[in-house]
């Protein structure tokens, strides 16, 4: 008698269909690493629409659950595999093509994010979102998650850059929403409701993006503080007179990372650096001065406009903060966003947290918009420390939200951040999304548990 | 025995809810003009997010169709009365407060985007979006529509300045969705959802905006050309070389109309009129260089930068052609738009179809992106020749969709584009759209006949 992963595996080609246990492995798990994840049923690896297509009609009519899976890098536990469940992977999907002329590209999900930025930038032009994880992280999963970046403060997050998605439905449906089109107001904005919905939707199968010209070259500013506060103080100032092209913050224990790490000759006692980048064309320098004035004022030890090469250590120093912490050991990585008049407040309440709790919580930022990843180090074999991480982990986002800002900036909310969602949207608003769920994906096929609750009842 | 309306009534303070026929009159139609469009039952002036509740809770009881208004100045008859349904007009809620070291503002939806525009350059900030009709449009009909304006091709749409809304939803609930956080991706994306929902999902009672600095100075570049597929060619030199901060198209019957109105000198006998703008800092003018190069190399008879009290007289004269056109007559307003390789091919089929009714229509586009303006000029106490126009009108939306373009570009599909939206996006996109407008409005309370048909059963 055949079972229905029996079925699933005659309806695709051979090796779409993945069951042996060391070849599902591999796809328990995101790099979230939640080790309650289960074995997946199965991981199809798709290698076009109508793959997927040919998964989520048999999903459907088996009443499996989907969890669908870019390149697997979230950190949000969205890609994490469910019981019962199969993957869906889009990882061999990795066509792109470009029409320079009139700056747009058509790119399969499974591209990465850094290759999708080298293809165009081959023709002149370029792809700004940047997620710290643009080498390994895939286009389809930015989409899904509208990933962010250290570009943001000023150029904006993923859905800025998609004018068109083509998506595949719980039921087998696939269709397209939005195009190549610069303005187009006809009907909802159904492309902008699947970006950012984490696969709850729809298995995204395409993305139409729009593309800027090559960016103009940027000068790099770094400013080095003995406390956290005066920081603060200097991102405040700036923000609030210019958009910098990039401003990001390492405290103290990011800095000694990179440094154990690299061997870079970074200050190990400041309590903070930053670096901010300019790219503005302008020959008066304004936006340099600006920078290097707010550093100053607030009593930076030391500011200086970087050299080129030097400026790229810096931003390379910043880039590996969160693999230089993985090599000290386990992280649990935060994600949560305030504005810049709760900058102080937030790396405050993060410092209490992780003394009351116990636990090394390094503190970055994408300081320009708010954006901070506070990273918190624990020994996984250690089931109390593990419990003492993520009450900090819980606790960070009770102060972002008491701060009026959010549980995630740019990771998404996954299965680790579910739980908090609705303190900051509000009932109304998750029971209206929960609503908007059941009318796409009525059997919640797609992604249970991820942002809404596993089961149907209770969202 | 008292009816719903005096019901109605005594919800309301005195002077909130008009049913006198001379004092509904002006809410029955918008700028579309709608002539068969009725009086509504009753309209309701709120000043409040409560006002706006009291009345959709009413609606919802009594089952009675509700239409958004804004400032009434939609061109797609997206706020046309209906039967035996009221208007809720926000026309009232006039607030703003702008928080300018974050850059910042959160506005009620009757200010009008000039009054939005002002109150935030007195502080030294921008808010983008400028709708041709930004003088007499509010904030909230704009982000009804996802509104753009002669800005777009650099700076982006509505959309991409809305951080936040509350809404109020067909049962009164008021919700608030996004806020004042620069990267936010906590649930599904429903701010962007409800932007250019045309009043079908909820009514926007408030917005929360970000600003930009100052805008940069621009300078203005001026080209005339004597075939209009020349200006066509020059238009897709500019914008595969740059991002031009304003780029727009006039044609003869748009250049003579302006002339004979303001009397500014333009050459009546040429074809096309391109304006550019460049915002660039770049002290070598490159972007200038540019558009000019690309002007002349596509046989401008004329091209020129202009001094600057003369660029904005050519801004001005772009920016009045519409009121231009209506003192010659009534107007059928098109908002189609095409990719930039598709620009000389829809001007050519706009000839033919204004040739083959017998129908004038003038022709002017935001041009950097490919939206554009057929204005249909009519009789319309002729209803021979007003079926001529109608018919030219629905000629050039099918176009446009032969050439992969869109039916609106910023006008928004309202009533009368209704028709056409399913051949833009299909019955699968229009059917998904439709099953979310029933799970947030379940009755079909809100602006029923807008994007979707007006009978619930048949979308």
């Amino acid at each position: 008698m055949s079972s229905p992963v029996d079925e699933l595996r005659s309806l695709l080609p051979d090796g779409a269909v993945l069951t042996e246990p060391a070849d599902v492995e591999g796809y328990r798990r995101d790099r979230a690493d939640d080790r309650s994840a289960p074995a997946p049923l199965a991981v199809v690896r798709a290698e076009s629409t109508e793959h997927v297509q040919i998964a989520l009609r048999w999903a459907t009519r088996h009443r499996v659950p989907v969890v669908p899976r870019g390149a697997g890098t979230g950190l949000s536990g969205g890609a994490s595999a469910v019981d019962g469940g199969i993957v869906v992977t889009t990882e061999r999907m990795r066509g792109i093509s470009i029409d320079a002329p009139t700056r747009m590209a058509v790119v399969q999900p499974g591209l990465l994010n850094a290759e999708v930025k080298a293809a165009v930038a081959e023709l002149g032009l370029w792809y700004p979102p940047d997620p710290a994880s643009f080498e390994i992280c895939s286009i389809g999963g930015n989409v899904a998650t509208n990933a962010g970046g250290l570009c943001c403060v000023k150029y904006g997050v993923t859905a800025d850059y998609v004018l068109g998605l083509e998506v595949v439905l719980a039921d087998g449906r696939a269709i397209r929403l939005g195009g190549p089109r610069l303005k187009d107001v006809a009907g909802l904005s159904l492309s902008k409701l699947f970006i950012g919905s984490e696969g709850t939707l729809g298995i995204i199968t395409e993305v139409t993006l729009r593309l800027l010209p090559a960016p103009p070259p940027a000068k790099t500013v770094v400013g080095w503080f003995d406390s956290t506060a005066a920081a603060a103080a200097a991102i405040m100032q700036v923000v609030s007179a210019i958009r910098p092209s990039m401003l990001e913050y390492m405290d103290r224990t990011s800095i000694n990372a990179v440094e154990d790490s690299l061997h870079l000759g970074l200050d190990r006692k400041a309590a903070a650096l930053l670096v901010a980048r300019s790219d503005s064309l302008d020959p008066s320098d304004d936006e340099i001065r600006t920078i290097l004035e707010a550093f100053v004022d607030n009593g930076a030890t030391s500011a200086f406009e970087a050299p080129e090469a030097t400026g790229e250590r810096y931003v390379h120093a910043r880039r590996v903060v969160i693999p230089a912490m993985e090599e000290k050991g386990h992280l649990l990585l935060e994600d949560v966003g305030v504005g810049a008049r709760q900058f102080a407040d937030l790396i405050a309440g993060v410092e209490r947290i992780s003394a009351a709790r116990g636990v090394p919580i390094a503190f970055i930022a994408h300081a320009g918009d708010g954006n901070t990843h506070p990273l918190i180090a624990f020994d996984p074999d250690d089931p109390e420390e593990s419990a003492r991480a993520y009450l900090a982990y819980g606790e960070i986002m009770d102060l972002a939200l008491e701060l009026g800002g959010t549980i995630t900036g740019e990771h998404g909310v996954g299965r680790l951040k579910r739980p908090w969602l609705v303190k900051q949207i509000g009932e109304d608003a998750l029971d209206l999304s929960w609503r908007i769920k059941q009318a796409i994906d009525p059997d919640n096929i797609l992604n249970p548990g991820s942002i809404f609750a596993p089961i149907k009842e209770t969202p």
